[in-house]
């Protein structure tokens, strides 16, 4: 939530020298970013001028990020509005400045939607269908770091701190998600390099129009309906009573579909799927809540959010007859 | 290589206390250590003292750490001398201190022997494949992340450090692998969690006697001869020209056999994982010297000794016909 790694004027001018980029104008520390130190720069190019975002990579090491990259740089060259790494003119993506791995990027127009309205529920769901389309090739895949292993891994951590009501739901839920994973609806679901944390606060807007996708480094490989299904329950639910917003709801798949249709197993998963973007992230955040690696920097969500969506997607299943998907054009 | 983190005397006995583990007496800085903090702790239980190492996780995140731990905990009850997870009596086995996610486990004995003798080697081949047999149900895996796939997508940020005689053996390297990958002598290989970074450090000695493994934080699920492979690169080649030390090669290898033999596909692909083991490790150390993370506490290994072990292998490929493997009993 801060500046963590000062950068001056001259060293971000000496980086831009050897990306070839041009004059520094401004430069300007980030608020956002809980795991990166974030600036802003305004770079004069000819007559121009042109937004970078900087980026120190606190938490993650040089060797961690070629796939972050390599999808970003994937997704950018087939029109996705995502960060696109510059490389420099010998070929180096990744740049160090204070003793970090650094990178940077253009910046992308637009701000977050906290409150979105069905059109920008429907620019979400096609973007998010492009991305899964446009990623399914990408040479460098990694698997989804937090699917169902690390649910599994993480169960028995988190199991303390939670109270009797809470860890029986969890238990229940783990089995639940294995038993789902056994079937062969699971094995049928298309997969590929997924976002895996869509949330709004991670996406632009200019109006109505996505302008920009970023944070890309929870992606990974896993099932598509996962990413979805993340979305839906941050874009279109409810925020205190997690029902979902059924006209957001629609308006959402309805333009997923649109781009890509769901097949018939996704259909059949789908609340599972809800449920199981429920549990990661109760998961985490009942993580971040009770053990943060810097109390003074990490801003912890409160877990009970998602307590409460995956109650409440146990209680009243999501199925798609509930929500009318012709596409509304 | 320093402690990041201060811990006052107060702070580890309240730990401790939580943990109702007795008095502490004496509390140390550990040297060791590249991305935690170490602290050795004495304490007296009774009549006795007790050692245990309290690390702090710099890099790392609650998050990340529950694959480690449960491996470590499977892999000590199992009779296996790796560090064992300290859990309070509310069944917690990762702590907070400082605000960072900590861990308390036993303190191995002995000390790391960096010029091992062939009785080294065999110690450390027996041990070895006792880890494979005892992790191979450890029912919370994850995927080995500096595996194959993270070498495809490491290549082309690491090819602008490169000379061209290098950037062309590590682009013939990457397609060789893959090509191996493809092989169905590969799709044989016995796989599981392997330790994927043993080398000389990561292993204490009393006398011959093998008394401790640690550093499980580059853990995953790979083949095992892989992680065979890491350690004969480590422990039985030579320092300077990477010529296999035939006596130490021979001995951990027969040693290893002798838990748990080879199958023939494991015997056909040895000098293939010898390499991969050298690239996954030239790739490494090649980031971390030219993008290290911070530059005032990591020590960078010079990238080019595996660049050279890789040479070699490549030059002087280690057919097992060439290393008489009768057991030595």
């Amino acid at each position: 939530m801060a500046v963590y790694t000062e950068v001056t004027f001259p060293q971000a001018q000496q980086l831009l020298s050897g990306l070839d980029l041009g004059e520094l104008q401004t430069l300007e520390g980030s608020a956002l970013g809980i795991e990166n130190t974030n600036y802003f720069l305004a770079v004069a190019q000819g007559g121009e001028v042109q937004h970078y975002v900087l980026t120190l990579f606190e938490r993650l090491t040089a060797e961690q990020l070629p796939f972050y990259l390599a999808l970003m740089q994937q997704l950018a060259r087939r029109g996705l509005p995502v960060p696109n790494p510059v490389t420099n003119p010998k070929g180096q993506i990744l740049h160090k400045l204070q003793g970090k791995p650094a990178a940077l990027v253009n910046r992308l127009p637009g701000k977050s939607q906290l409150t979105p309205t069905p059109a920008h529920c429907a620019a979400l769901g096609a973007t998010l269908a492009r991305l899964h389309l446009a990623a399914r090739d990408c040479p460098l895949q990694q698997e989804h770091l937090r699917g169902l292993a690390w649910w599994n891994a993480t169960g028995p951590v988190v199991q303390p701190f939670l109270d009797s009501a809470q860890g029986a739901l969890l238990r229940s839920e783990l089995a639940y998600q294995n038993h789902v994973a056994e079937s062969s609806a699971y094995a049928a679901l298309p997969r590929g390099p997924i976002h895996a944390d869509l949330f709004r606060d991670n996406v632009l807007f200019e109006d109505e129009r996505l302008s920009g996708v970023f944070d890309f480094y929870f992606a990974g490989v896993d099932n598509w309906l996962f990413d979805l299904a993340v979305c839906l329950n941050d874009w279109a639910m409810h925020p205190q009573t997690a029902v979902p917003e059924a006209t957001g709801f629609r308006a959402l798949l309805a333009a997923y579909e649109q781009v890509r249709p769901l097949t018939g197993p996704e259909r059949e998963l789908l609340n599972a799927m809800l449920r199981a973007a429920a549990l990661r992230f109760w998961l985490s955040r009942t993580c971040d809540y009770h053990l943060p690696r810097d109390a003074s920097l990490l801003q912890a969500h409160d877990p009970s959010h998602f307590e409460r969506v995956l109650r409440e997607r146990i209680a009243h299943p999501v199925t798609l007859s509930g929500y009318d998907l012709t596409p509304t054009t």
